[in-house]
């Protein structure tokens, strides 16, 4: 073979090295998969090579822009195939995506176009008016996607040669804000290698292949939609994109087009779980869920659906699912109730992302006893770069190199932690600690309920007690005190609301309940 | 959190990047796996704690050895709970592991060892003889294990403190020597990268997981087993290790064991499937084969047993499987035929291994129409870093910065490679390669021989025998039998000529032999 070497023979380091990108899984799957459908949005459908094509198309459009690699491009995006095609012509172009979260107000998004220093927005239809609104006052150029005068899709037909730039590995794919829970939003910084690694984590531990159909109940915006838009792309699966979630929609696509995964919050399986339409189906389906522990009852209403669910944990800071409850055989041998409690455990750190620990204030491991309570830490490459234009907070960020997760957990004997409580759900009584986790896993076992948050309210004896808001059952008759007296048959009695709110749950755009109105309504005199 | 910040804040890279090395995931499998079983070794069995604390007993016995970073250890083991903690321990004190293929003579060992320059040599005890022989003529150390007197274990039992080391992740983690087409045997460095992504390749491919129990059919030597050791402990399965191949107790493994996956060059699975113990068993078990497509009787066989099997490619210069025959749910539908024909190709670039290409000599894309051959070509991460100490090899390995793979292939419309013809120089025997001009070089070494050509006859069990056509000087009095002993002594024994026809050799105008005439010839039953 020597004899057939060029003159300019390259050195190893060319043929060994590719920097990993995600947005690499979609040349491949042009190439592989290149007649398989690849996106569902509507009455349009896309193959691979078709949706690599328009990637290319878009990154053309941004270079006739003007568009500069390293340029932050902002969207105001429904799940979409234009939303799909951003996440992969963006990064690809060598610019930088800020998916903005649909459901801010103008303010908080003028907020955020201003801090990123976006030059571009591009917007679905859906959002046209807001998406202009916002993009004139920070004098930037807007792009709508759809509708009558379809300017995206104007561009791409015009666009000249496609611009795909190698990515720096560790450099910037996207920003994606923090709702923020105090104060203004935050920018995460995510880099290509983590979303690359966690591209394949999300890949291997929810076993997708060719075979799969992916229905997009998660908003893309949030943390990239977990890194799905490239982990599905790297599998030859389909996206089928929901543009807002319907149940009755989501039943037509689980029960009529062969969907077999999906991802939801708790709330938002309840919610499907609650539909009318809501029947065993005849194939199973995987969901995984995150945000807050699935509670046995609804598990077990999973179950009796044909839904298989997957627990995972993470943050905004690290791609999205960092933890994931992964299960073990011996576990299916235990009744509903001991596996319910397995699976509400946040778990492991998966594959790709190494392990998680659980610390003392000073960054030592507290023992692994289930019991002693720290805060979960992880660190590695499924963890952001910093938050943008923030060196204070990156730096607070940390404790001892490792990324603070800011939620209070214990870590089991068998390397599985579980968040005790997200730091503020902590209800202090009587100098005892109350996971309000805990007291609604109980409430939400009742029949009658179909969900509950249980909040601090502050008095003067005890420091705090705990108060809960109670969703009932449609139709159901219950009342105050017979809930308490179920809570109590559960619980020790510190632990038992002292007062209980039947109402609907006010909730985030991601289906997270917003206790922090509870708190204030508690606050308000709600509940005394 | 900014408040909580420590004075000395670590910057982002503290807590954004940790190095990729297949190691990481024995500590991670110990900290989340450490009750599951491990590893199984005829009556020994190790949980996954404990296969980490005794790797971590290895890195302090290399210590203690007076070992440094960057030495070679070599290994000349059967498959074993001591080649599972060699492939951790060694690479995770920052050594470099150099596996030896148990079948090579003694003169092939000894240019191994003397090539890669190892310090240390540790066998198990099947081979202890032949490892003392040639540790001392190289004059190293050899570290038996097992046996009356274990030295391994002795080491173990004694060392000191571990001595666990971060990887550079483009550093070397083994070099594996391949029979390759050049006569001499190359060593193919392997980097940490590389393994770390192959090995998340091959769990995602293969879906494999902590219900898994993995048969170890497959030789560790053998491409560090396709990065099976490091992608099973990320995983979580159960390493059973086969310390010989023995049919009658794979068969016992699978219908006693629970074994869900395995490994074995078609001709393993002939032997298996004609074994007297075959019967279709009660659950379904994943093979993964190589080393030569499966034919469809052997694929409707397996399925008949209840096993099904995916068919992989690659080459030791490509960390074992680059590509795989990715099946795609249509192509269910097609009869036996159909899908054995689809099922023959070698398929696409795996997960982490990107796009394969088929190439023009000047390394130009050939037309992808199933029809027009070229050279199989590859590059990225999941290849070797180069030849050891041989940079003329690695220049010559390449075309335009991608590996060849010196075999040529066609792509088909869909984006799937197939090979239509090895380099017609290696003869694949029982999965194991054979460089003709090894053999051939042996044979001209004879002092009655004039000169040889070797070429392989199909052969049912082996697939591939060689066989040699050979001119002797004249008035020499040669018999067949006394070449065959001569090779013997020179030569592993798959090696070794299963026939010689001594004739004068068919050449071209030019004078070079003629291979294909006397494939012809043996196609015409020449040399049965």
């Amino acid at each position: 073979m020597a004899d057939a070497a060029p003159p300019e023979a390259p050195t190893p380091a060319d043929f060994t090295f590719a920097p990993l990108s995600p947005v690499s899984f979609l040349s491949r799957a042009a190439a592989v998969f290149g007649e398989r459908t690849a996106i569902v949005d509507g009455e349009l459908t896309f193959t691979y090579a078709e949706f690599h094509q328009r990637s290319g198309q878009l990154t053309a459009a941004l270079a006739d822009l003007g568009v500069q690699p390293g340029d932050r491009v902002a969207a105001l995006c429904a799940n979409s195939h234009v939303m799909l095609e951003l996440h992969h012509g963006v990064p690809g172009f060598g610019a930088v995506l800020v998916p903005l979260n649909i459901r801010l107000s103008e303010a908080e998004l003028g907020y955020i176009l201003e801090h990123s220093g976006a030059t571009l927005l591009v917007a679905t239809a859906e959002f046209a008016e807001a998406a202009r609104t916002i993009a004139d006052a920070a004098g930037i150029r807007v792009i709508v996607a759809g509708g009558a005068d379809d300017e995206y899709e104007a561009l791409l037909t015009t666009a000249t040669a496609p611009v795909w730039r190698d990515a720096d590995e560790r450099g910037l794919l996207a920003i994606n804000y923090t709702s923020g829970t105090t104060g203004r939003p935050k920018g995460v910084m995510y880099h290509h290698r983590g979303a690359y690694l966690q591209s394949l984590a999300m890949a291997y531990h929810t076993g997708i292949g060719p075979g799969s159909a992916y229905l997009w109940t998660l908003p893309m915006f949030h943390c990239d939609g977990w890194c799905f838009p490239w982990a599905l792309t790297a599998a030859g699966a389909t996206h089928v994109c929901l543009r807002a979630i319907d149940t009755a929609q989501i039943w037509r696509h689980l029960t009529e087009d062969g969907i077999t995964h999906f991802s939801a919050a708790p709330t938002v399986l309840t919610m499907i779980a609650e539909d009318p339409a809501a029947a065993t189906l005849d194939h199973t389906v995987h969901a995984t869920t995150g945000g807050a522990p699935p509670s046995p009852s609804l598990l077990a209403r999973m179950a009796d659906l044909g839904v298989e669910v997957t627990h995972l944990y993470g943050l905004t800071e690290t791609f999205g699912p960092i933890a994931v409850n992964q299960w073990q055989p011996e576990w299916d041998a235990g009744d509903a109730d001991a596996r319910a409690l397995l699976k509400a455990r946040q778990g492991i750190g998966n594959i790709s992302a190494g392990l998680l620990r659980v610390v003392t204030p000073d960054g030592d491991d507290v023992p692994a006893d289930g019991a002693t309570e720290g805060e979960l830490v992880a660190r590695g490459n499924n963890v952001m770069l910093g938050y943008y234009r923030d060196p204070d907070a990156t730096a607070g960020a940390t404790v001892n190199g490792w990324l603070r997760t800011g939620d209070v957990a214990v870590m089991h004997p068998d390397g599985y932690a579980e968040i005790r409580d997200r730091s503020k759900d902590v209800i202090i009584s009587g100098g005892e600690n109350i996971a309000s986790v805990e007291v609604e896993r109980v409430l939400d076992s009742h029949p009658d309920v179909v969900e509950s948050a249980v909040v601090a309210r502050p008095d003067d004896r005890w420091g705090e007690v705990p108060v809960a808001y109670v969703t009932v059952r449609h139709g159901a008759d219950l009342c105050a005190d017979a809930l308490v007296e179920f809570a109590r048959e559960h619980l020790a009695r510190f632990k038992v609301p002292k007062h209980v709110v039947f109402a609907e749950l006010p909730k985030t755009s991601t289906g997270k309940i917003q206790k922090n109105v509870l708190r204030r309504q508690v606050e308000q005199g709600d509940a005394s």
